[in-house]
């Protein structure tokens, strides 16, 4: 099984190393990670890269595609090349995922048209612009599409998809040796938990962000 | 201030990136990722590489150290330079922490002596016998030291540790930002919720893997 993660400038890196570490560890699984050029990839804060180690034309047919969101997103909305993989990969695909942003690229190749769907909390409405239906769940399945909202939800994502491809308990045990017994300090990690002067001050700023 | 992050082969991605995502968002942070060389370093499964940027000797006192683990850690136990460069930073650091199995290079390095620590919970026998007291903690704070136990707890070691730094109100937006709201599908995310077989079977095998 070839699993694809997508690669592009200013991605952010929990977006894909989250569900990475969950479907990387699947029964017979072969990791990849994409890019149109091999070579290192800078994330949205500059500071960390990853190395994609083949191009979009080396992993035409991949079962899974996992998509990463990031400020970097908006720069490949009208970005062909990478649209078009999108497109022909799904075609064969098992299953096409993405983790924040990611699925408004998803969305921009017309993949997610009339399907539910998720992204980061401050990008909904953009999603809605783009044909899909955008729901509140923190992992929405729609046939083979999995969109996971923001950021850290990718990892719910990975871990949910595992258990869709390896069965429950590769993916409990996978769970166990991951330690993934979250426990955050605070109980601010969504909109409907965090004041509502916090939220607005970030729908504030992201209009300046968000495409 | 400046955070370092420590890379070397075989070490596991999540371990890393979660404490980045959350620790890179603070105000004012330069956040690097070390290696005794500069370049790609791969990761435990082989099919990652993240780029260390600097050497250790081009970073001899960022402010706060961050130790992923993984079970590349096993063969830097006795690397004198790594161990060095770890005491010599610790002298000078505001604090020092670990993420899984990265406490037992702390603890080779002589760091965690006589403290309260954690790591990955199949290795809390080998951090007692490096002199450090394991405790059931998902995250640690002993002093300037603070040490989480295996991989995912990274995140929610770098969230705690952002609170210390810059607050519990700029901590609460960067968690609402990552959508840090987890809710994983299963719960079998510790020794102590996974049934007894799958535990067991996890410590059968971990006498081949651990040191």
């Amino acid at each position: 099984m070839q699993i694809a993660l997508l690669l592009f400038d200013r991605f952010t890196a929990l977006d894909a190393v989250g569900p990475y570490e969950m479907l990387s560890r699947a029964p017979g699984a072969e990791t990849v990670f994409v890019a149109e050029r091999t070579g290192a990839v800078r994330n949205d804060s500059g500071s960390l890269c990853l190395v994609a180690e083949r191009t979009l034309a080396d992993v035409p047919a991949p079962d899974v595609v996992i998509v990463p969101g990031g400020p970097g997103q908006s720069a490949q909305m009208e970005n062909e090349s990478l649209l078009g993989w999108l497109r022909a990969a799904d075609a064969t695909s098992t299953w096409t995922t993405s983790v924040c942003t990611g699925s408004l690229l998803l969305a921009a190749a017309g993949l997610l048209t009339g399907r539910r769907a998720t992204t980061h909390w401050l990008a909904h409405d953009v999603l809605r612009t783009y044909g899909a239906e955008p729901t509140e769940e923190r992992v929405v399945l729609d046939g083979k599409y999995v969109t996971a909202a923001g950021v850290s939800a990718g990892i719910d994502m990975g871990l949910t998809l595992l258990g869709e491809i390896a069965g429950d308990e590769h993916a409990r045990s996978v769970q166990l040796l991951t330690e993934y017994d979250p426990q955050p300090p605070y109980d601010c990690g969504s909109p409907a938990k965090a004041p509502a002067a916090m939220v607005e001050e970030w729908r504030s700023r992201s209009r300046f962000i968000l495409s």
